[in-house]
């Protein structure tokens, strides 16, 4: 393989385990002789762009793993996505700091990054390894079994779902939690995973898989109340009408939108708001409550799956590995095998450039507001060991006095 | 001591450590050969007037032990206030079911419906010892020197923001996370604990016991972002203008008021909507985001202070051993000796029953929008062993060779 130097750097939305990945492919590529230097660059391609560079060989082992486990991009992200002209840039970048292996750990606006100036150092005979190593809370990348990052945040939807169903159960009423994913609903169906009982909530799963009908949602809410006397619902950022209009940008005046073109869905609580009115209104139930987890559900220190962290630092070895030992661009992918082991692939960067997975039919219920026992079976093992259990009193009544 | 029933009941907000102090009570209640029988209530007084009750005699010692360590109150809670008549049928039903020992686990609207139901029963000669447990999240009761409770939940809210600073150091912009404290600023004030490097956020806390003036709070964070290119921000829900009114009351036409006629706060994300908007169109910043952190903060399961499970639990169990021992109805309280331990002290109900604690200025930063080292040597003891810690990576630049 070329000798030269190594160029790592981080895209997207944080996660919990991202720095898994980053740490993983450093502490590797420090190990090969025809490394010369393990660069990070700030702030994802901006960072490359403008040179920004954190020469990760004159890090410490013992730092490097504080930092693998500690939450967020430690390299700092971004959202901007490249042309052509500025994967050009990022391409004179790399030959001037002669990287020759080019690792980064993001989604599949990454993997399209990667695919742009690996063509590009193709056809100036530039020798370059791009490897993408995937991230995404959204669990929405192709061929991969699972995208590391999402079992943590499942972990934590699942849990905090778990909580707020005892806080319901104990001061009834309804209550909507909001959580992320654009497209793919397998973070908001990992609320299913924080039911213990046969009546625990959450009661109802709303997932951009399906079309939502307000009036639909009112009925559905109506049932479950009139039957448990409370109702606790999930619902993904991402639903939308049969026109796939989102359901929050009918109440937005401003439409914010990224790079990317999509409109703004997190950091604010208006489709929380809007579902709660339109209940209070409606159904006429006072006690009606409604949270967006936000940020919290892709950055909470404290709440990672450990089959989570280990794949993530996993697959930024391989990264290394399928580079130097294969001499290879491509796509890290992670396979399912038996229940439950993991392994690794390296898949074409145009398999996975620019498309999206979502959940399976398999996953969802019938009526559309639950999940299966398939899509139970395969979250399960994701979460790791260590999932809070919720447990109840069962003690006998006591027979009544006054009887009034 | 009188021969006769115990009943237990949960009151107001649920807490992660409740159960601690439900379970603490139930245990020690069942050693004294003057007890027949412990009964809960099931959702505070509501449970009580209705003579729902579960006979906690008959529940196994390991359930009762894992309903301990689980959050949310497992006998259900009420938002109930009762005035005198009410009061007035609760002792009836006291007296129907021979309760001759009455705890109720609450804030200080518990402590004061003991106070009235233990002055009726002096009235009719009926023998009643009525003991309050301490127990809210927002640290607000007078005497003590904290509240079960609250320690779980700042811990909750130190994590979260040690995570949303993480993410919005990757991604700068601003941030604005709401926290839960009507009239004390404790819990928000806890965001500071979640701070390690000199730059980390929250860059600016507002708490209650400050007026809030909206063109200072712009002026503020242009401040921090001019300086540092990013904002964290922790913003109490109970913020007021200089003549008391709610600054998320200027937004809402329709006020929710509870049982006790306090304007319903959480549950929506009106004021993080309105303080990004003001930001927005006012700084022209435009990555800002909010969160309500809501309900996640007072129930979330695996965060938990063990500090505040094994006070919950005392507080529990010293109301069986003040009750039993010496007879006495009134509210214990946690004191703090040295750096840390605590005792606990019997006060008269009178002296907790309807009063508010708030963070007192020592507490405060001069400027108003950080917390004091008072505060951080207040707090530090009660968030336990286990925080989790966040690492930078420290490795040097990379010399520029384009430097364009």
């Amino acid at each position: 393989m070329k000798r030269g130097n190594v160029l790592i750097a981080q895209g997207g939305g944080p996660t919990a385990v991202i720095n898994q990945s980053l740490i993983g492919a450093v502490l590797e590529a420090r190990k090969f002789p025809q490394v010369d230097r393990v660069y990070g660059a700030l702030h994802g391609v901006s960072g490359i762009v403008n040179e920004d560079f954190l020469d990760l060989t004159q890090e410490t082992t013992h730092n490097l793993e504080l930092v693998a486990a500690t939450p967020g991009s430690a390299l700092g992200s971004t959202r901007e996505k490249p042309d052509k002209a500025y994967c050009g840039e990022i391409l004179k970048v790399l030959i001037a700091h002669n990287i020759r292996y080019f690792f980064y750990i993001g989604g599949n606006d990454s993997s399209d990054t990667l695919r742009i100036v690996q063509e590009f150092a193709k056809k100036k005979s530039y020798e370059l390894i791009s490897i993408h190593v995937p991230k995404t809370i959204d669990n929405d990348l192709v061929i991969n079994d699972h995208t590391p990052g999402f079992p943590s945040a499942a972990k934590f939807v699942a849990s905090a779902f778990s909580g707020v169903n005892l806080d319901n159960r104990a001061l009834p009423g309804i209550y909507v939690g909001i959580v992320m994913g654009r497209h793919a609903g397998f973070l908001t169906a990992a609320s299913a995973l924080g039911r213990k009982h046969r009546d625990d909530g959450p009661h109802l799963i709303y997932l951009p898989e399906r079309n939502f009908k307000i009036s639909k949602f009112l009925s559905d809410v109506k049932e479950v109340y009139n039957r448990l006397g409370r109702c606790v619902i999930a619902v993904s950022e991402g639903i939308h009408d049969t026109k796939g209009n989102l359901i929050v940008s009918k109440l937005q005046k401003d439409i914010e939108r990224d790079a990317h073109g999509n409109v703004q869905l997190s950091g604010m609580g208006a489709l929380a708001d809007l579902l709660t009115e339109k209940i209070k209104t409606n159904l006429g139930i006072k006690r009606v409550r409604g949270d967006t987890f936000g940020y919290l559900q892709r950055s909470f220190l404290g709440v990672v799956s450990e089959v989570d962290q280990r794949e993530a630092r996993e697959v930024g070895e391989k990264a290394c590995q399928f580079a130097f030992w294969n001499g290879a661009s491509g796509s890290i992918t992670i396979h399912r095998c038996g229940d439950y082991s993991v392994e690794y692939r390296l898949d074409p960067l145009v398999a996975v450039a620019g498309k999206t997975k979502t959940m399976a039919d398999e996953f969802i219920s019938k009526d559309g507001t639950n999940v299966t026992n398939e899509f139970r079976m395969y979250l399960t093992p994701l979460l790791g060991s260590n999932m809070p259990e919720a447990f109840r009193l069962r003690a006998p009544f006591v027979e009544k006095k006054l009887k009034k």
